[in-house]
């Protein structure tokens, strides 16, 4: 096991950004990586002050300039995160997989369908690794759901109830967070769907293992001068005759980051809340609600492996996210030795990336035909 | 005020029934009624074992016996709580309204739209009143969720989500309370979204003072042998623009009356749950989220006018109950006195009776057409 | 079984009285109880004006005059509520017990010990029963608290604490409520100690099924030109061996009647609060904790037989001190008929209420020699 | 601000050693330190595999090699942390502070007062700087508490309840961190008061600003065959006269880290438990409760200052305790520059850790001694 850490480099992320530190802690965390390589704005200065800010020993004005340069590097970097708005995930993660580099790229997966199957190509065409960072999936808690569930705790899975609601565009919105998210052409069509609703989507896909057969969607726009949605209500079917329902808003005032999963089947029920992250009720039906916790009494393996402390002291955000870069670490030392990718990696890949783009594709069909059912 | 308790008679509510025996506490609670006069059950004799054991003056084999005999005495009922299944609501109120006597009727309406129809001619060509009982408006915090929205304090309500779930019907249906509900013919065309949905739907007019312009119904039978829903996800579309969804579920495991209205305005939001009625969380945007007590601080006089003791102290379901009686008493003694019904009372009518039949009508509608929206 | 309700007759609760109004509805919630007759307060013209705005049958300048009356009439009360100040309770109780009519009785017993001993001599020679109202060992959850730890769940009680925390004292006091409170004439040797303390202590023991070894208090007065306790803390040294400690507070700010109740033994644990009282949160040492719900899942006998209405439902304040009256009730009636007390009673007792006293006495006098161990 | 990582060595931390770990996620969170040496484990073999385990550049087979080898490189380590059992704090911190290194130490400072005194000394003889890890004090929500109480958002403090329980010693205890916590050679006088009521008396002491003036402690060992308390009842008497009371617990079964701090003055209250980090109610008196949240609406700038990112995504207990590593960097740069440690630093210091020692000796005295008053 002892062996140094994978060499990382970074596009997007520079001052303000608020989604690069997320990740720059993550990747730091568990001690895998050395961020060693940057081009962490398109600005070609406020890259630069940026790689100065950090200290870090490579900054470049652009990523296709870090593409080439770190590629031709003996110790170059083995994997890129990238950070940016969605329009540009597309061209930067092409760049890189192109050249062999492995790709941690952020969620949606592209702003557009078209740039998701060009991403696709790439990502297939290549032998570098691409992994999507739906970090939701990594909480300890989520992934004991996801076993539950698979070994059978719930029974036959009968609904899946997702929501996530958020209130900072309820008033104006205002600075970098809220400036390109309101842009389609940076953000993608989807504006709460696609920032918010395909993080809930994929995170009832991977804790119930069920897939998507139809949705009838509802979105809504409230603020003056805004084009894309801030309001999603969506009716799910999924294939197997389960139903659902998610919600997603960031117009709803009291409400953070208000992602909540409810599963219930014929044998019992789960319900949890990404701002108490570390418990996850669970009631078998006709017995008494429990309190399961990480790390803590009725943890599973996958709650387990996923935790770093004892029960009772809280991991959070970043501990998910950090599972993530950790578990991406493995499947890219497998590919440094040569080795097989670990068979029970549960970080989400292109696949799940081109879901959401399905996902938000069909969402914005669906609303443009008077929530129509259409398929993703 | 001095003056003695309006005699009451009870149409239903025998032994083993849940609701009679909730009305007839309700009906206590506060003083304003004496139960005098009992028609308890379709079948005479347990109609006559459930008058004596409740003690009560006056056993009746029938609402139709009853109705005759009441009204022919100086001394008879003025108000007749109906607490039997759906199918026998129409019939009984008819009975008693053509006579003159007060109606209070637990809800829905009735079970068919027809059956509606016929009770709402009665009501109106009666010149004593009707009451439906939609308990939950009941609640004091709900009284002050209405007045806040009233007052502006969320501003223009742009999102109302309801949802009301329960998983007693997950297994197999037992027993008295499930026989008469999963029968069509008794219960009318909806299941759970005539059961809870409707409360669920009620509960978010009242407080948001919105009216539905349109609705798109997904509803779910999972339990083999079984017709009428079990759970429903509803898209709704207020008048006005506002935009919402409402589930109800009994196959929801964990959950037991989990009834749950969440509005939100460009102000502010409001978030309120049954299981945990005295507490009411209020977030105007942009400020900490504050916590509203039951005749605590920051109570409204809406909420004090149906508190019965000091904050901390818990009321519950049966003084949210008790409270339609207690203003149904005062409708009656204003009636009584031949003055005029006061114009401030909130206990649910005929019209909230109707527009819940109508709303189970567009669900059924909606669910057939494959989930288009339909009007209600 | 179907018999005529007992007559009752009440001392004090006249208008603005909050206590008065509490034992009325507890007495007709369940319907066993006809309350004809009442001395509602000291001042006269109070009294009559009460009784006439409650519509009593027969309303008493003084309770002397009401004890004579009533024990002369054939249709005379067979119980009276007392529902004074607390220094008024024993020459009330004494009136009635010793014309043989059975006394229900608020807490604390009496406001001296002095007082105490001579209530406890006319209760014990009288054939009259008497009944303190503690009312928190009427709710459900106790109740299952109680008969779980008799059961043995726990294993053995090492720990036993308790607290109950208001804020209502922390400006200055003002009302009826605060003014005979923080009056030792009135009161007692004790304020908060023997207001809420009290209640507190009585619920500790009523769960555990300790007996108080020994105590060690501090209490304390910090608002301006008060003389009694608004605040005390004490360390419980248990008969046995277990440990505890009891925090009791007027002072708390943010507190309505906080009330929590924790017990750990060697094989779980278990916590109350009275502010969310249809839930008790049941650890197995070693397993998930559960929450157990009024009339849920896992609830027990005794839990189930103090409930009205199906979980889910809140039942509340008013329930709980109900289950008070309708045990009363029924060793009433076993009196009445000349039949034995049934032995199943949890009503708090004349016992009770002098251990209630002997705590408040205890408490006074640790406190008093710096928090030396006393024992009550 | 573009400077090198601080160099850090580490005492203790080994494999199994679960604060070990704790400590290097602390240190590597935010990238201000690289760990480059370590003495994990007093055994030599164990502490030569764990640091290869670690991938560690200099692995040592003792504190003592590890001091004297590092203080003679031009690149050695900067600071250390230390990790070890209780016993082993002093010697090892002496080492490294007579030699300029600075010490980062885990709580308690010592096993014993002697020790304590050298090390205070050492250290008062050092240049070097000495840290304490106290890392509840990390937490941004307790920073805010600690600000809003210093600028008299609760008016004049009047009382400080802080409470510390967990379960793992219910059974018997076993392992690694079991076994040397209950020996009193390796871990001090103290047992559970030790280990975690020295966290509960430090949290109350820095959020209030409070000096204690005098404890009563009754300390108990329920466990067949151990000699250390497993469980604290104190009693507290703050300087200028605030009170308070401290419980701490290994045996309350359903309780991992149950810390929760509440601090009531004349103006208003605070609430704030461990398990929900995030979140601080705020009561002041008369107006509702107000849910505070870390980064979000309401927060002080020591609140935000502490927090990464924005309200709604959970930090935990490693984000808290990388605030202190954070804030130590900051005093070790200033040191390295040769300027003032800043002034604003807030992390624990020698005084925390001999007011420490001093409430653990107070808290033994007191229970020896019957629970009379003494001064810490």
């Amino acid at each position: 096991m002892a062996e140094g850490p994978i060499r990382l480099g970074m596009v997007g992320g520079g001052a303000d950004a608020f989604i690069g530190g997320v990740h720059r802690i993550a990747a730091r965390l568990d001690g895998h990586y050395t961020l060693v390589a940057g081009a962490l704005s398109s600005t070609p200065e406020k890259a630069r002050a940026s790689a100065e800010a950090l200290v870090l020993p490579r900054g470049y004005d652009s990523f296709t300039d870090m593409a080439e340069a770190e590629a031709a590097r003996d110790d170059g970097i083995e994997a890129v995160a990238i950070v940016t708005p969605n329009h540009v995930h597309a061209d930067a993660a092409i760049a890189f997989l192109e050249r062999g580099i492995h790709v941690i790229c952020d969620k949606p997966l592209t702003a557009t369908m078209e740039d998701a199957h060009r991403l696709a190509d790439a990502a297939r065409a290549s032998k570098a690794l691409f992994m999507l960072t739906h970090n939701y999936t990594g909480y300890p808690m989520i992934r004991q759901a996801r076993q539950m569930i698979a070994d059978g705790d719930l029974g036959t899975v009968r609904l899946v109830n997702v929501e996530y609601a958020q209130d900072w565009m309820t008033g104006a919105a205002e600075g970098k967070q809220a400036e390109w998210r309101i842009d389609p052409a940076r953000s993608g069509a989807g504006g709460a769907i696609g920032d918010i609703g395909t993080h809930a989507y994929n995170l009832a896909c991977f804790v119930s293992g069920l897939k998507l057969d139809k949705l009838a969607a509802d979105l809504d726009v409230f603020g003056a001068g805004r084009t894309l949605d801030e309001n999603a209500h969506v009716l799910l079917r999924w294939q197997g005759g389960a139903k659902g329902m998610l919600w997603c808003s960031q117009v709803a005032p009291g409400n953070e980051n208000a992602l909540r999963l409810r599963v219930y089947g014929d044998k019992g029920g789960l319900d949890w809340s990404q701002e108490d992250p570390n418990r996850l009720w669970f009631t078998p039906f006709g017995a008494p609600k429990q309190m399961l916790t990480r790390n803590g009494a009725g943890a599973t393996e996958a709650n387990t492996a996923a935790s770093r402390i004892p029960g009772g002291h809280p991991e959070g955000y970043l501990e998910a996210f950090a599972n993530l870069y950790s578990e991406a670490a493995r499947a890219i030392r497998a590919h440094r030795h040569g080795e097989a990718i670990p068979g029970d990696l549960l970080v989400p890949t292109l696949e799940d990336g081109m879901d959401g783009m399905r996902f938000i594709d069909a969402c914005v069909r669906s609303s443009a035909q008077d929530s129509d059912w259409v398929s993703p």
